[in-house]
């Protein structure tokens, strides 16, 4: 799988792309993460990507030009499933949307960046809008990066312990269990005994009961 | 504002402080950020901060004795109003609580890793639970960096322009109206002649509408 990133802040992006799971993805071959500073693509002399808006609201507008100019010089390549654009007013992303885009050959993910980025991309250059969630941050990166994420972790081999990403929270439609760690007593908090039992089918039906009992409480829409 | 971040891998999200408009608010005086290994504060002596979970389950978890330490050193500092885990089963995050959050003086989030942490912090250590949105990521390094982000940026005189805040997606309950930049016509795609008029307040009027439209029909939860 191959993501291309665009952003007018690539510092911004680039150290967490080197030194997370998607450098272990990267290394295995498994996926292909590429930043791409908009800067190099504008025809402005003083290498701006950004403008007053028209019709005079305050704050800057990401141009058209160069997110045109870069999107072009990628579809030129090769061809892409998706382009994404990260907006508080997209759609909410969650595990299946992750599960979706894990499947997908080649995605585009442009960051957005001051007041937003002029409509006439979202109208005709953009193919999915998607939504980390409902707050609004100073910028496309960390939702980018979230996206990015959560989505090279599933692929098969890039986390060493498949198991572990198996029983995560959402993977089977429950909240994760309680684990515990040593040491049994700490302070006088201590683990529940059934983890010490070595009774692996009474342990196995704990922690089901567990996540039965956390999700019925905590979020009863996962089990509609 | 202090925000104390902890986490077992500083590079991950350190890099974002330093550029970000954390950075910004920090040189401004408005927000501290500080980050901290937790494998400065384990009792190990090979700086380890993780084992196996008791009952042999997979993936490795966070151990209570260097979260407590840490927790505890900060604690004898300073009062802090919140002590954060973020997980994907917490209270969801959204404009409102950034907004809340934005008005305490000191708080603490820490970042989940690996296949968790040891139950006993969250019950003992942990005030509140914040989850950033229903997905599964490596570690809770983003989630801590965008609940940052989102509140060191609505902290009065962080970003410049505090109007562009305030008309922000959610801010007014509406979902914003779409902008434009130069040039007025790309490729034959065109900006709305309104937009261009000089009208102001037939400008208002049609932002105002277009808000309104957007939100009935992309999120009409956000009017109820």
């Amino acid at each position: 799988m191959r993501i291309d990133i665009l952003t007018v802040v690539p510092e911004m992006i680039e150290p967490f792309v080197n030194c997370s799971i998607l450098k272990r993805a990267a290394d295995k071959g498994l996926a292909e993460i590429k930043i791409h500073n908009l800067r190099d693509y504008t025809t402005s002399r003083h290498r701006k990507v950004d403008d007053y808006p028209f019709g005079g609201e305050a704050g800057m507008v990401m141009q058209i030009q160069p997110i045109d100019a870069c999107i072009s010089a990628l579809k030129a390549e090769r061809d892409y499933d998706e382009v994404i654009f990260t907006t508080p007013d997209g759609e909410q992303f969650d595990q299946p949307m992750a599960n979706q885009l894990s499947m997908l050959e080649n995605i585009i993910i442009l960051c957005g960046h001051y007041k937003g980025v002029d409509w006439r991309v979202r109208e005709h250059l953009i193919t999915k809008e998607i939504s980390v969630g409902d707050y609004v941050l100073t910028g496309g990166e960390l939702p980018a990066a979230i996206i990015a994420d959560a989505v090279v972790r599933i692929i098969p081999g890039v986390i060493g312990d498949e198991q572990s990403a198996l029983s995560d929270s959402f993977q089977d439609g429950l909240l994760a269990p309680p684990v515990y760690s040593r040491p049994a007593d700490y302070k006088g908090w201590k683990v529940p005994d059934i983890l010490l039992s070595g009774h692996e089918a009474k342990i196995a039906q704990w922690r089901y009961d567990m996540a039965m009992e956390r999700t019925q409480r905590l979020r009863p829409d996962l089990l509609k």
